[in-house]
C-alpha cells in the first residue's frame, strides 16, 4: 500500500510499504477514507523531534473496517469507523479513571497519512457510526480523531464552566477546537489568542467572544483589563512552547488550572508563580475515546463543525505539499484523501 | 516587646523589638498566647534563603485582641482568635474564588514568635472562638494557623474522595496533618511516606494505613505494589525538595493530581512525564480563612486533634533551642509561650 514516510527533515514522501496484517486477535485494519495532518507532525519535520528514516508518519484517521482479528466482536468489515489517535483497549483501570492515553494493553497509534491502517485493541479503540456518515461530515469526524478531542480535554483539564471567561493561547487546529469546547461548556467570554486574520475569523465563528492579537506582555495586560486586573478563569494551553506557556500562566486568575495539550518543548515552568498564586496544571495526551461518543453526538446533530479546521483538502499523493503548506502556515489544517 | 528576629544563617534571639501599632483602620493588634516554629521558618535558619538582619520572624499565633482598628466591625478587644498565617480582606475578588492566600488587599504575616502581634484586614482574617477555649485545644486551634489547614490544601488540591487511595510524601507536621485531611476526606488507604518511627507512630494514630519507610526508586516500588501497579489516586506533597516532589509524580497514577504545598526549592518538573500520563499539579500557600472555620469546627468537636504535631513546649525564651530542636529533628513542631 501507499504509506507517508518521513526521511529526513522536511523530506516527506508518499512510499509503498508492506500492507498492515492482523498481528493480534484483538486488531483490526481499516481502508482509510480520509486521513490528515497533525501539528505534531511538524515537530519532526522540522527537525525538532528525532526522525527514524523511512518511518511512516501521521496519526489521524476515519475509514472502512476491511479486516478483524479473531478476537473483535464490535466491529464488522463494512463498518465506518473513527479511530483515536491513541489506542486502548478501555477496560482497563486507566481507561476506566478516564485516562485512555495512558492505557498499558494498546499499541502506539494508527498511520492515518496511509491507505490502510492497523488499530490495536479494536473493540476498545474504535466509534462507529451508524451507517455510512454523509460525507459533508466525514471532516469534522475525523476532527474527533485528535484535534477536537484534544481541545475539548483542554477545556475540560482547565476547569472551564458555565459563565466562565476561557482564554485559549494558540490558533491552531486544536486552539480553534479548544474555542469549540469552550462554547460548548458554557464559557461566557473565550478570548482567542491570534494574529492571523482567517484563524481569528474562525476563532469568532466558534464562539470566540475576543481576540487578542498582541503576544507576550502586552496579549497578558490586554487579557488582565478585559478581566478587571483579575485574569481568566481558564486557560488553555494548545501549542507547547515556553512563551505559550508562560502567557498562559500569566493571564490564568489565582486559584486557576492551565489545561496544556500542546507537547510541552523547552518549557521551564513558572512554578514560583504556581505556587504562590495557586495556578493549577492539569492536561497532557488527550484520552480521546473517553469524550469521542460524546462528540461525534455534537458533531451527527450539528452542534458542533469541528471540520472547518480543514482549510485545504488534497490527495494523498500531495502530502509533501500538505506539510509544505502547514509548516508555512498557509493552511490551518490539511485533509488527505488516498 | 519580645520578639524573635534572626541575625544570620542559625542566629536566632529573642530581642526588645517596638510594640506593633494600628497602622490602618482595618487593622488588630493580638497579644499572643501560643505561638510557634513552622518547617518553612527552617529555610532561612539554614541559610537557604536570604536573611535581613534582625527581621522578625515567625507566622503563627492564636491570642487575644488587644485593640483594633476603628473601622474593625466584628471583633472586640478580649476575643480569643485563630491568625490565618496569611492575612486577607475576605471579600475581594480572589477571596471569594477560595484563593485568600493571594488576597491583593492584605499585607503579609503577623509575627507569630513574639508578645504582640498585628493583623492586617483583621475582620477578613480573622476568627475567633465562642469565648475563651479550654487550654486543651490550644495547641490544635494554633495548629490551624498554617500547617493543618496546609495539610488540608494539599489534601484538596489533590483531590482526596471518599474511598480513594492517597499518598502523604513528607512526615513534618504538615505531612502528618496531611494524613489527618485524607482521613477526613475520607481516603481508604492512606500511605504515610516516613523513615522516623515518632512520626511513623504519629501518622498511624492520625490514619495512615500504611507506612512506607524507603525513599526513592523503593518508595516508589513499594506504593506501585500496594496499588497493584496503578499508582495512587491523588498525592499530598508536603515537603518542597526535588527529590519529594519527582517521588509524588513517580507514585501518582495516571490522570490524578499532586497536590502541592511544600515551598518549592530546586524542584524541576517531570513535565514530559506529566504530559504522557497525564498527572496534575495544583495547590501553593493554603488559604487558611478558606478552610478556617469549617477546621475549626473538627477541632472544637473533637474529629480532629492537629495539636498533637506539637511534641515540644517551650517558653518564648527558650525560642533558639526551639529552633535547633526542629533543625536536628529532635522535635517535629514546637509551640512558644510568652
Amino acid at each position: 500500500m501507499r504509506a507517508t514516510t518521513i526521511h529526513a527533515p522536511g523530506d516527506i514522501r508518499l512510499s509503498e510499504v508492506p500492507d498492515p496484517t492482523i498481528e493480534a486477535p484483538t486488531d483490526a485494519i481499516v481502508r482509510v477514507t480520509a486521513g490528515c495532518i497533525c501539528g505534531s507532525d511538524l515537530w519532526p519535520y522540522r527537525g525538532e523531534n528525532p526522525i527514524r528514516e523511512g518511518a511512516t508518519i501521521g496519526h489521524e484517521a476515519v475509514g472502512v473496517v476491511e479486516a478483524i482479528g479473531s478476537e473483535v466482536k464490535d466491529f464488522r468489515p463494512g463498518d465506518f469507523v473513527v479511530i483515536p489517535f491513541c489506542h486502548c483497549d478501555n477496560t482497563c483501570p486507566d481507561c476506566l479513571a478516564g485516562v485512555q492515553s495512558a492505557c498499558p494493553n494498546a499499541d502506539g497509534t494508527s498511520s492515518g497519512q496511509a491507505e490502510l491502517t492497523r488499530v490495536t485493541q479494536a473493540d476498545g479503540s474504535l466509534v462507529k457510526t451508524d451507517g455510512m456518515p454523509d460525507d459533508a461530515l466525514v471532516p469534522s469526524l475525523l476532527a474527533l480523531t485528535d484535534v477536537m478531542a484534544t481541545g475539548w480535554h483542554a477545556a475540560v483539564a482547565a476547569g472551564v464552566r458555565e459563565g466562565s471567561t476561557a482564554v485559549v493561547v494558540g490558533d491552531g487546529a486544536v486552539g480553534l477546537c479548544g474555542v469549540i469546547a469552550a462554547q460548548q461548556l458554557g464559557a461566557e467570554r473565550i478570548v482567542a489568542m491570534s494574529r492571523h486574520e482567517p484563524r481569528q475569523a474562525l476563532a469568532r465563528r466558534f464562539g470566540a467572544t475576543h481576540v487578542v492579537a498582541e503576544r507576550g506582555d502586552d496579549a497578558v495586560a490586554a487579557v488582565m483589563e478585559l478581566t478587571g486586573g483579575i485574569g481568566a478563569d481558564a486557560v488553555l494551553e494548545c501549542v507547547g512552547t515556553h512563551q505559550s506557556m508562560d502567557t498562559a500562566f500569566h493571564v490564568a486568575r489565582a486559584g486557576s488550572t492551565v489545561g496544556f495539550v500542546g507537547v510541552p518543548h523547552g518549557v521551564e515552568l513558572p512554578l514560583r508563580r504556581m505556587f504562590v498564586r495557586n495556578i493549577g496544571l492539569a492536561g497532557g495526551i488527550a484520552p480521546v475515546r473517553r469524550y469521542l461518543p460524546d462528540l461525534m453526538e455534537r458533531v451527527l446533530d450539528g452542534r458542533i463543525d469541528p471540520g472547518l479546521v480543514f482549510d485545504l483538502e488534497l490527495p494523498l499523493d500531495e502530502v509533501a505539499e500538505g506539510y509544505r503548506a502547514m509548516d508555512e502556515r498557509r493552511a490551518i489544517k490539511v485533509l488527505l484523501r488516498p
